[in-house]
Parts: structure tokens; sequence; C-alpha cells
């Protein structure tokens, strides 16, 4: 989340950070909240949960105070359903806060006629706690911590009972990779972007922010403009659940997934770093991945362009590399072609 | 707000109070939010802003450091109406904060059937800026900042144009009074009771809630069910907006309200004080009313009853005495009876 509403401090960025009347600290903290776009109430709880914190780990913070949760009760549903999905949620939602070393310790419950689930992510932090977005120097290197591609796998998993949708799309991918497509979206959205925000401080990153609903190349441009030397984001790369870009395609570039605007929800974290600690984050980043953290064969981090000298925008190169990331588990996750191997571009 | 959705240490209180890692800090933050309930989106603003910091007051917090805003756009709402009405709530919003000396550096919005409106505020103290809502003793005197009576006030005032509704209470009020209420309720709701919130610590109070949703008798009952101590809350008084409790009582005590029960929103804060501090709180309040506080005639404060040794309940004596509280500007305001004389049952 921009902080949209804001004005100073906030504007721009994914938190709001507030100096403090007390010895140098500042209050970071962040809301978000939105309407359910998976099935599972405990996933969608995690994956809401994870959304809101990762708007501190863009800023290289690791650790939350505390987190409010926001919640919505639809007036549409009947009392059995309520009292089977809610807890469900709520559940999800407090275990990704205790996996991320915080609890829930507030909020406000209403009734709407949408569920609604959200929350407020706050820290207490010394200056050298948070990286603030601005410190991209040419020559940096951009690397991307998720997959793209979350919107298309759950859009196309709602189509698979819509004839005429999956018409267009059935003669590039059939219902079983949309199931699995669906499921590590999924798994992909509720996955912490914990792990990323500490190396970034292990490897020295100079900016960073999260893709969310302005997609990639939108999240890029705001943190671009962000900058106080005047550079350019070139991205070569896009990282992408496997056959979600065929999809895209398939349906005339109805998400412009690889135009780079197709919105992702609790996406990755963009990360400006020193050209030398690129490769460094990313084998980390995988050699992380299935940890208890929950980041799976689809976690690591993927290098996917440069930082020039510009005028503080954000461009995708003109046929950008697909890199096509497989489901978890599948064949072809156990072998290494998710590598970081920076591309021709890079090179 | 209890923190609904708490565990451990927000559970009952009206804000959470997280330790934190540095020097003996700790956050104490809130969030509130629900559907406009007056026509007037500037003013829906205010009360919303005044509703949101009214937790912080409650624990005698007379700063915050930071607010978020919480919105969402109903969709059911063309394009002009939409950019008529949520800048003005916005700004009401914003001007209410700045008049709590704080400001809203970030939110979230969306698009939603209904309108919402609400924030979260958040302070870093230190433990002398804030009273732990749980010290009151037998012997304390409990006062009331703001009168009772909003929401038969608001929905009076929709009744104006449903006849069937009108024809009920129109013995009992004229169209004028009901008009004249419903701006006196909006005023009140609309004003911040940061000035109790100082006096709480002037005149050394021992525990606060703010009425809201439950009503005076659930909060006075949350609040009791608090205390260190054994005690109870035994309530004498009842100061209403005039001519509420008429209308309660013509449509068969619909709402309850001299039963203690009926909603409000953005209520005044209940405050347990020592005997011998009461009445000055009580004058000191009504001397600081009508200021830039935004404190009219309405504002100031009521002995309502006393702190005795009890099962931690609180209740509303049978008959207890009704305090019609007249609009600001009115001829009975100019008068001195809504001073805080002690009933008989105090003497």
């Amino acid at each position: 989340t921009p902080a949209g509403t804001g004005s100073g401090p906030g504007v721009g960025m994914d938190c709001c950070v507030i100096p403090l009347r007390h010895g140098g600290l500042s209050l970071v903290q962040t809301t978000d909240f939105f309407y359910p776009l998976v099935e599972d109430p405990y996933m969608m709880g995690r994956i809401a949960c994870a959304n809101v914190l990762s708007d501190l780990y863009a800023m290289g913070i690791t650790e939350c105070d505390n987190m409010l949760m926001l919640l919505s009760v639809s007036q549409k549903m009947n009392e059995k359903d309520r009292e089977r999905v809610m807890p469900l949620m709520i559940r999800g939602f407090r275990d990704a806060a205790e996996e991320g070393g915080t609890s829930v310790t507030g909020g406000q419950t209403v009734i709407n006629p949408w569920i609604i689930v959200g929350g407020v992510a706050s820290v207490v932090c010394q200056p050298n706690e948070f990286i603030m977005p601005d410190g991209a120097v040419p020559g940096d290197v951009l690397v991307l911590t998720k997959p793209l591609g979350t919107q298309v796998a759950v859009n196309a998993h709602q189509w698979l009972d819509q004839p005429e949708r999956w018409n267009k799309i059935k003669l590039v991918i059939t219902k079983e990779e949309v199931k699995e497509a669906y499921q590590e979206a999924m798994f992909s959205m509720a996955t912490l972007n914990r792990t990323a925000a500490g190396l970034m401080h292990k490897f020295q990153a100079h900016a960073a922010t999260d893709v969310t609903g302005f997609g990639l190349l939108g999240h890029a441009n705001n943190l671009a403009a962000q900058q106080r030397n005047e550079v350019a984001f070139v991205i070569h790369n896009l990282p992408i659940l496997a056959k979600m870009a065929a999809i895209s395609k398939a349906c005339g570039n109805l998400f412009n997934l690889v135009q780079g605007t197709s919105a992702e929800t609790s996406g990755g974290l963009l990360v400006c770093l020193p050209r030398e600690q690129a490769a460094k984050f990313c084998s980390e980043m995988k050699s992380q991945s299935g940890n208890a953290g929950g980041q799976g064969p689809a976690g690591g981090a993927w290098i996917i362009g440069i930082v020039e000298k510009g005028d503080r925008r954000a461009r995708i190169i003109d046929k950008p590399r697909i890199i096509e990331v497989p489901p978890r588990g599948s064949q072809a996750a156990n072998q290494d072609n998710n590598s970081p191997a920076p591309s021709p571009n890079l090179s």
C-alpha cells in the first residue's frame, strides 16, 4: 500500500515513518484491507496478513511490534457459514502473524455486504532497523523475490467453471495445470517476505518495494520516482508462474502480464542491490527456500534488471526473457531452472 | 472499541498497549471503522476521527503520533457524488485529527457497496502518559463528559420523513426540536474527548472508558469488570440530550435509553475520579467548554454515580434522575441547569 491518503512522510512509500518524541525512534506502520480472492478461508487469512506485513518487509524491517485485524462479516452469509469461515480466516491471519514473530492484539469487525479482511502492522524502530527506499545508484541490479502471475492464476481457476472463458485458454493449458498454478499462487501469496527483508540488510540493499495491485511495472515506477539519484530501472527478465504468460497471451493480453501491469496480491519484494551482492542475495534466498519460512522452490529470487542513469522511471525492454517458474514439487522445480542465472542482457 | 479480535493485553480495554523493546516505552493503538450516520459528509469525517481518537483519550492519552484513514467509496454512488462527498469526509477527518494535534499520514481506500469511514490511532508513550483503566476504589465518583441520546436523535431525524414512525413521537416533540437535537448530537459526536483526557491527569482519575456502541451501561460494565479492586458502579443520574428520553419512552423504549443500553457514537468519557476531585473536574470541563476544543454548552461533564464495594458490575438505580441537556445556544443552555449539581443520592 502506498500510503494513499497520506501527505508528508508517508506518501509514495509502502509505510509511513513517523519520527517519535522519544530518543531517535520512529513509528513505522501500514494498513491494508481487501476482499477474499481464494476459496480457502484459512489461506485467505494468511495471505491478508502476509500482504499487510509485506509493506514493513519492503523497508527491510523484520520485526513487527503489533498487528490489528480489520474484518467484515458478510451479511449475505448464513450463521452456519459465518461460523465455519470467519474463525478459519482469523486463524490463518493469526498463524501468519505468529510466523512473522508478532501477534494480533486488537482490531475491529463490522457487518458488510462483502467480506473484508485486512489489518494494520506497526513497529517502533531505531534508524538502523529500516532501509529508506531511495538509495538506488546506477549499476545496481534489480531482484524480484516471488514470481508474477498470481492474478492470472486466480482468474484462470475461476474460469474452470465458465465454459466460454475456459474455451479461450484450454488450448494452452490443462485443467490440472490450472489447479496446480492456483495452488502455487496461493502458497506464494501466503509466503511472508520476511526472509528477503533480513537479507536486504546482509547484502546492503539500496531500496525496495513490494509488488501488489499496480503490478511489477507500476511499483517499479513508484520506486524509481522516489530515488535521490537520477536513475531509471530497466527490466529484462520476468519470472512468471508456469503457463500464466501463455494464458495472458491467449486471452488477448487481458491482464497485461508481460507488460508488467497485471495486479499481484502479496507479491514479492523488488529490491535494488549493489551489483556484486545480487547473485549472493538470490542464492541465499534460494537456499533458505523450503524452510519454516514456508518458501518452496517457487521461493528464491530472480535477477530481473538493472539500474541505469535516467529520469526516475521504470521500463520493461522489448521482448523480455520470460522465466517460467514451475509449481513446487513438480519435476521441473527439482531441476535448477529457476536459479538466478544472469540473462545475456546483464553480461 | 474494545480490542475485539485481541488476546492478551488489549482485551476488554479500549486500546491495546504493547510494551516495546525500547526503554520502557509502550505502543498504544486503536482502530475503529463504521458507516455514515449523519448526512453531512464533512461532519461525518470529524465524527469518525473523534471516535477513533476517543479510545486513546479514554486512557488519559492526549497526544497521538500518527493516524491512518480507512475508507471505502460506495460503488453505488455516481462519479459526481463521489467527488463531492468523499473529499469532504476526508477533510473532516483530517481537520479533527489536526484539532487533536496529530495528522493522517497513511491509509487504505477500497470500493464497497457501502461507504466505510474509520481509522487507526497510534502513540508511543512513557508509562506516566497513560492511565490504566483498572484503579477504581470504593468512594470514587463517576463522571460522564457528553450527554446520552445520540442514536435516538439520529433516528428521530430520519423519522421526519417516515409518517408512521413520526406519528409515534410527534406528541412529545416538534420537528424543530428534532432538528435541533440532531444538530446537537452531531456536534457532540464530533467533539474530541481530548480536554477530558488532559483533566484525567490533573484530577488523578482512577479509570475511564469511552461510551460507544454498548451504551453507558454496557461500557460501565466492561470497565467495572476490569477493576483490580472489588467494586461496583452505581449510576444515579442520566444526562440526556433534551427530549430524547421522552422520544425513547414514546416509542416503547425501542432504544432502552433510560436503561442505559442505547448505542452512542463517539460518546463521552465515563471517568472514575476521587470523590474530592469530581466537582472540580466537572467545573473545569465546563469552563473549557466552547473553546477551540469545540465543546459548547453541551460539553462540560456530569456526576452520574458512585463506586461502591461490589462484584465488578455496573447498574443504574431504579428511577434515575434524568438531566435534560438543552441544545447549545438555546435559552435553557444559557442558564446553569447543566451544572454538575450532585444529586440527593450523592449527598
